[in-house]
């Protein structure tokens, strides 16, 4: 068929399709299938549903659009330039993949702005799409006045069948299901290939039955790529029921053909992941009757696509009216609104921060967590999060608000269930809404494995997530082995962008809270102890935002330094007074994050950690793998080298060496 | 009522509640209420359905038990001890929870015989059932005669709420409806409680439906709680149903009561996971009138449960006939399943192992992994594995052999779909299963996080599993930082138990499989190279096994050492040609494995890393984290402290430094 016999849609279509198949030809690597056989309900969403302002690609009341299968990245990136966007040129384009462009492999929301979240890692995408909507209802039950609705927008998710397989993706959606959020709309590029072939030889459930189980409310599309005209309808008919159901999350299973438009390869997984090659690109040229060269985009097509200009132009008008009558109405809901919104802290917040003295009954970490959370929760009622259904050992409950549930969206206690990689990836959603609120969440420190890929992807995409992660050693102890960290805390620091914070009593736990709230573009980790730890002496809140300091020192050159993280601090300060007495000098250093430590002048860490004093004892109830770079060629460590043990926590720590008699010993050894 | 009333198999039943009830009691911690609520079920599969020996706890043809909610291992515990197994005495009840007995706080295989896989971390043991089962499955079609049944048993799998919400459990799930895994059966202990509160908080979906999704057959039983003798019947019927069903996995959701027989307690979490406390203890035994002592049980009780010994021994007998006409009938047969089960590899199979000269072609190690394989293949018929959907990339696929597909269980591919998590839950199962097979796993080595739970536990339960992970670093290119790891070897490194090599050309390749085929009780992971990279001189098989050694040598004490890994060997070994060409002495070792060499004696160690010569340049493209236990405090490193960026791999390499020239520079400032 000829350009000129196709329909003013298909030409858009098909421009999608060929911004995709050049760019991946460009490059010589990307994929186009997804692209091509998703071109159309994906124009269909974007063209005749989503509200956006390309103009403004922070607009806060647009609606969320996420690439779940971050892979198919050239349809969001040819979609963001063909609807006037300005951070993707067609140079842009042109620069897909290579070094320094803003159109990396998979979409970054800290590369190209009109990407909201960091997909790729398959099954991400959907479960942040479940926290953008979560953040949209609650801000909306929060907000919204019955004659003002201030906050009102979909969020959108195209997902694919290895989304569907992934764990983490049925995690979040059971909980979408159960919160009945009926503004999350997902399609679901159903095209029956993976990487290995077609997906009948691993995955031969019914998708659409076990999202019903969930909750949700299924539609089945067929093909659209065939026969447009009609099934462009289909999509689009689709789509305005699950706009209709508004007490569930919509799933719109769209049967499509993974490289539709390619003679040779389409529906086949060849043409998933690599560049179509120069001949099977002209076949499908010829195949789709599209005679334009490389990058280029015929002009009626573009301006069909580029009203969306002047259509979002129209939407953040109307918006701002809407802010505007909310100001006049509800001035101090309104001054919230925007405070927020903003990403301002509120003025003097850090005042609520307890602090505490050596006299002060000692607790628990996560015992002193949930205190500061609780000083904060009335000051920051941008603080929303839970628990993996460990609220009550985590201590994570905030006691000013209820439980946020289906139709009690305004409440900011989450509930996650068991389910810590869904609620790590909901956690960047929530943050990445980019609406002021700070999302936190909690498990067993040890349960950080579950949800790694998220808590990484929080660091790469700039999501300033609070991990609270309780049970931080073997000290936590009948639990055993299985519940024992012990290379937890190190895999951890490992991380870049990510902080990881241990604290050693109330003010360091203080501390650790001052820092988090502040990371707005950086996500934190507290690793807090299940036992009981004394207040020390000379401990602070500013000791910890600089990530390492001096808790008690001799009179001149120490001889030794102590250095220790939270639990084990306790340790080191003890034995410091007893080789203090016996006359040795000694400084004992509390060490509560790396991170920060590393960010601090060279001077203060010298200050810290001078290099003259080599002799140097690391006491962490934790394995010894990166400390010596503290600890250099005559540092010693009291660390664990093998998997913990099921027994009681006190008897467990003093079987691994952390007594105080312990430290002693070392730190005499090595003083000779 | 009085126990006069009760019926034997009420005792039964009490029996282990009391036993539950009391170990945790005695131990002030541990989760006595799925023990209590869960008791009739496993009373009925035990004792009327179970095939096992105590005697004899790793009889080949056992029927399978896993206790998915691990956490509850009181049951399992003292199932293990009324049955008459040696290894849980009453002795080893009462020290429950204790350092060094053999009743951990969650269930470990390597601590107590009769305990097939750890479990504790939740869904990871309906995953490792699955993999059990498709050990069966595998072996019943590998051996298994028209006239002869050698391998036939069951996999029974108990889980909870929490393994439901688990996305492992999905992933694992899917895979096993799609394979219709007929005997693997699961009971599913549907309490409505989880830690939090109320299963509705969070988890309201209906598990069955998304079970049958799957592809699983299912079945309701209403409480056995409550009217025993009833409802026994019901477990019973389902179980026999279950059985019948041989072309799909079975789920039977049993009603229960968490707690049950606790007045004050029960049906709520406080039950879960704390002791009852002395007043409830005695509450519940008024209850259920339950008039002995602590850890008493009723004579004729352990009469009935004890008749499990001689069962077992008749079970075993008759097997034992099966074998002995197996043996004369297939001899040849019977001397591989022998061979297998034993756990022996045949005699020189190593020879296989390809080795190479620097003058044949290079290879990517994924290539060179891909051939060893193939080599390992035919001369392995243990071998069993697969990739989550990556098979193209991770080159994977055993070329002798097809697909394992329901109905076609003799074949040794196995396609894991996007699984990642499952597919190493899976992978624990089938090498768990002790039948001498060698489960692999392949992704790319970034989704390494995705299944690290899983990793954890192979290295915990000592499960020889080989992960085969690609794409190991920046190299990778154009997928961007999403997919490239960075963190990620040091943090698979930091894991007790787990070795890890990143080979750097065709013999160390060849020599990373030798160790992983040989560490049968030990998981080992290979960080294999997307690109090519050349051969080497004076790389060897047998240097891997050191874990690192001199690849090439100055005369005399060398001035410094250059140490490097995978695809950055190379580049050490050209800028020590450079260096030497200039009259530097310099030494160039090859360290694939940190593990490894730390296996060493401290004599092999100083004659590879003398700690004399303290200018030591390590290459590696990964973070630094870790390596200056290596480096000493005069040591340099090329390495990567951010995440990567979306590029052509080459250029991304020498963005980051890792050029020849870069090394030169660097090792010449070392030299000053």
């Amino acid at each position: 068929m000829a350009v000129a016999t196709q329909s003013l849609e298909e030409v858009c279509i098909n421009s999608i399709r060929f911004l995709a198949i050049d760019a991946v030809e460009k490059a010589k690597s990307g994929h186009p299938g997804l692209p091509m056989g998703a071109a159309p309900m994906a124009f269909v969403l974007w063209d005749r549903f989503m509200r956006f302002n390309p103009k403004n690609p922070s607009w806060f009341n647009r609606d969320r659009f996420v690439l779940s299968a971050g892979h198919g990245c050239m349809l969001q990136y040819a979609l963001l330039h063909l609807t006037g966007y300005d951070s993707v040129t067609i140079d842009d384009l042109k620069q897909f993949r290579q070094w320094g462009s803003r159109t990396p492999g998979h979409p970054e929301n800290f590369e190209t702005k009109g990407v909201e979240v960091t997909t790729g890692p398959l099954g991400q995408g959907i479960a942040n799409g479940v926290g953008l909507a979560m953040a949209e209802a609650h801000l909306a039950a929060k907000f919204n006045k019955p004659d003002c609705q201030l906050v009102d927008h979909y969020t959108y998710v195209i997902l694919g069948d290895g989304c569907n397989m992934e764990g983490v993706s049925g995690e979040a959606c059971s909980l979408a299901g159960h919160l009945g959020l009926g503004k999350l709309i997902a399609l679901y590029d159903d095209n029956h290939i993976s990487i290995d072939g077609h997906t009948d030889i691993s995955f031969t459930e019914d998708v659409g039955k076990r999202f019903e189980a969930y909750g949700w409310h299924v539609i089945t599309v067929d093909n659209p790529n065939l026969d447009e005209d009609t099934k462009l309808d289909a999509v689009h008919a689709a789509i305005e029921e699950a706009k209709k159901v508004t007490d569930k999350p919509s799933m719109i299973k769209v049967r499509t053909i993974i490289g539709y438009g390619s003679p040779n390869k389409r529906d086949t997984h060849g043409v998933h992941g690599a560049a179509l090659g120069g001949d099977e690109v002209s076949a499908t040229r010829k195949e789709l009757g599209w005679e334009y060269e490389p990058f280029v985009v015929p002009e009626d097509a573009l301006n069909h696509f580029r009203k969306a200009v002047e259509r979002g132009a129209g939407y953040e008008a109307e918006w701002n009216q809407i802010l505007a009558e909310y100001k006049t109405k509800y001035p101090q809901e309104a001054a919230e609104f925007e405070r927020m919104t903003s990403g301002t802290l509120p003025e003097g917040w850090e005042k609520v921060l307890p602090t505490y003295t050596p006299a002060d009954k000692g607790a628990a970490t996560r015992k002193h967590s949930q205190t500061t959370l609780n000083a904060l929760a009335p000051v920051l009622p941008e603080l929303i999060g839970g628990s993996a259904d460990l609220a009550p050992s985590n201590l994570t409950l905030m006691s000013v608000s209820g439980d946020f549930q289906k139709g009690q969206y305004e409440n900011r206690n989450l509930r996650f269930g068991v389910r810590e990689h869904g609620m790590g990836a909901i956690s960047n959603g929530i943050a990445l809404h980019t609406s002021g609120l700070i999302s936190y969440c909690a498990t067993f420190l040890v349960f950080a494995d579950y949800m790694r890929a998220a808590i990484r992807l929080s660091a790469l995409s700039e999501a300033g997530v609070i991990y609270i992660m309780t049970h931080d050693s073997i000290a936590l102890g009948e639990d055993g082995p299985t519940h024992q960290p012990v290379e937890t805390i190190p895999s951890l620091r490992a991380i870049p962008n990510l902080v990881v914070i241990r604290p050693a009593d109330g003010n360091e736990t203080s501390g650790a809270y001052k820092v988090a709230i502040e990371n707005r573009n950086r996500p934190t980790l507290l690793a807090l102890t299940r036992q009981g730890v004394p207040n020390l002496d000379g401990s602070s809140i500013e000791g910890v935002t600089k990530g390492a300091y001096i808790l008690s020192d001799s009179d001149g050159t120490p001889e030794i330094i102590l250095i220790a993280t939270g639990s084990e601090v306790q340790l080191c300060v003890q034995a410091a007074e007893k080789l203090t007495a016996e006359g040795k000098k000694v400084r004992v250093v509390s060490m509560p994050s790396w991170e920060l430590f590393d960010d601090q002048d060279e001077a203060y860490r010298e200050s810290v950690l001078p290099k003259a004093v080599t002799k140097r004892l690391a006491v962490e109830a934790a394995s010894s793998f990166g400390w010596y770079r503290y600890l250099g060629s005559e540092g010693d460590m009291i660390s664990i080298e093998r998997f913990g043990v099921s027994s009681p926590g006190g008897l467990a720590m003093e079987k691994f060496g952390y007594t105080v008699d312990n430290v002693l010993a070392k730190a005499k050894s090595l003083l000779g």
